[in-house]
């Protein structure tokens, strides 16, 4: 069977899809801009359904699933949930979505893989974790810490305004620190000797959080954790860009992103979360899907 | 001889003092902040004098030795000069001065602690080195390079946009990721496998540097190189904050600023090159002293 090469349809040089409901995904996004500077990426920010944090979790799941629908149709090779509500809430019924359909692509996403890495890191066998009360009483890291090792103690802190501060470009005033102290503190009295950074505001801040914890401290962001397992999954999958294509020997891959919300907003708040030149943002309305029974 | 409390003189608990032409040394102020939390620190940016680069050494070796004198007056326990200018053209004068005070303090640059560290991290023996022209024609890299191992190839580039990018804020736009590539491009045809970062400006875009090098690449700051220096100093001359006190082991040491230009501008332009809260600035006038003959 002869195809042109404009037919020619190799997953491997496809895109890896990356979604969180705002911005705060984009420290995920930045991490594996560093680590996989040959792949593509596309970012999708539901930003005008944002903050999902108080919504229930059927409602998470239908947004999770209608970002899929929209993802898997751009060609994404793999899909990274960034965002902590949407993993703790959406996971599950995604992966059992996605195997369904005919790529059966994998889903990954926050929380197990950080907690692996803390395990793998902690030395005392006390670690700590910083994340909004939300997630913190979601009980998710928890599940997922004792899930690798029983005996492993976890001290988690809610940081109820945390987030807001970083998001509000606030995290330089002297509010901060002492916000910071003050969510630290408990840390310290447990004499933790390595820290979950739970929420994806919170690598914007890791410098002020590692003064305030010592450097001996070992801190675990989302982002970092999870392009060690993004990276795992393309080399078992065989699905990593082809080493063969001399275009990329020498240049780094595209990445470009969608919201539901405001363009130029999400184009504002998010270069600050990047930390890398953002480029273009597009705008979209997601389809409505079917509600999860 | 009794004492008061107010008369006792504990070098220890006097501050680290750093110093440089403007704002670029506050990525260095930053990794002393992280490494070093107990620290008090007091940062001298000489932005009346700004920049530098294409001073004479002579006039360099007077603004340094001016600086060291209000830095002196301020009981700074360690000078470090957080500049290459004037490491280049001024520390082996510095030095010599400081050794002629009563206290003897030690004076640490920046350049040598890089070498080290590159040399260290490189497997293939290929160092890349990314600088300001000023810097690279100066040789100073090469020369600490080939005195740490002589087997070592160091592949310069100069630079000459790169830290004016960033300098205006620029580093997230389109142009800067042009400039980027052309300067890495060297650099990955040369098969480096350690790049030092040669202008403390440089680490605002480190993740940039990262991607485009691929992330089999170590880069070597001058604030990483710097600290660990520091944190040797302090500890062979026993000038480290002591332990005993309490009041510094809940909490973190003070930092303040001193600039010889307009207060606003250093304040606008350091949060962003320090990435912590930047609190008080003082404008400070020094005192001529003898030029150097």
């Amino acid at each position: 069977m002869a195809h042109s090469s404009a037919d020619r349809f190799d997953p491997r040089t496809q895109p890896i899809a990356v979604f969180d409901s705002g911005v705060g995904g984009l420290t995920v996004l930045h991490e594996l801009l560093v680590r996989l500077p040959r792949e593509d990426f596309v970012y999708l920010g539901d930003t005008a359904r944002f903050p999902y944090g108080q919504r229930e979790a059927a409602e998470i799941e239908r947004f999770a699933a209608e970002i899929a629908e929209e993802l898997l149709r751009r060609r994404a090779k793999l899909l990274v949930v960034a965002c902590n509500s949407a993993t703790s809430a959406a996971l599950p019924s995604l992966c059992a979505r996605m195997r369904q359909t005919t790529l059966g692509i994998d889903v990954l996403g926050v929380v197990r893989p950080e907690a692996l890495r803390a395990v793998a890191a902690t030395r005392s066998g006390r670690i700590g974790l910083l994340a909004t009360p939300t997630t913190v009483s979601s009980g998710a890291y928890e599940r997922a810490v004792s899930a690798v090792d029983p005996h492993v103690e976890l001290h988690a802190v809610p940081c109820p305004t945390l987030a807001s501060i970083i998001q509000d470009g606030e995290q330089f005033d002297e509010q901060a620190v002492a916000t910071v102290r003050a969510v630290c503190e408990p840390l310290r009295l447990a004499r933790v000797d390595t820290v979950i950074l739970g929420c994806t505001h919170y690598p914007l801040i890791s410098p002020m959080l590692q003064r305030t914890l010592g450097p001996d401290v070992t801190l675990v962001s989302s982002g970092a954790a999870l392009a060690r397992q993004v990276e795992h999954a393309l080399s078992t999958r065989e699905l990593g860009w082809p080493i063969s294509d001399r275009s990329r020997v020498d240049g780094e891959g595209e990445y470009r992103f969608l919201c539901t919300g405001d363009v130029e907003a999400f184009r504002d708040l998010g270069t600050r979360f990047l930390q890398m030149p953002l480029g273009e943002v597009e705008h979209v309305e997601l389809a409505r899907v079917e509600a999860v029974a």
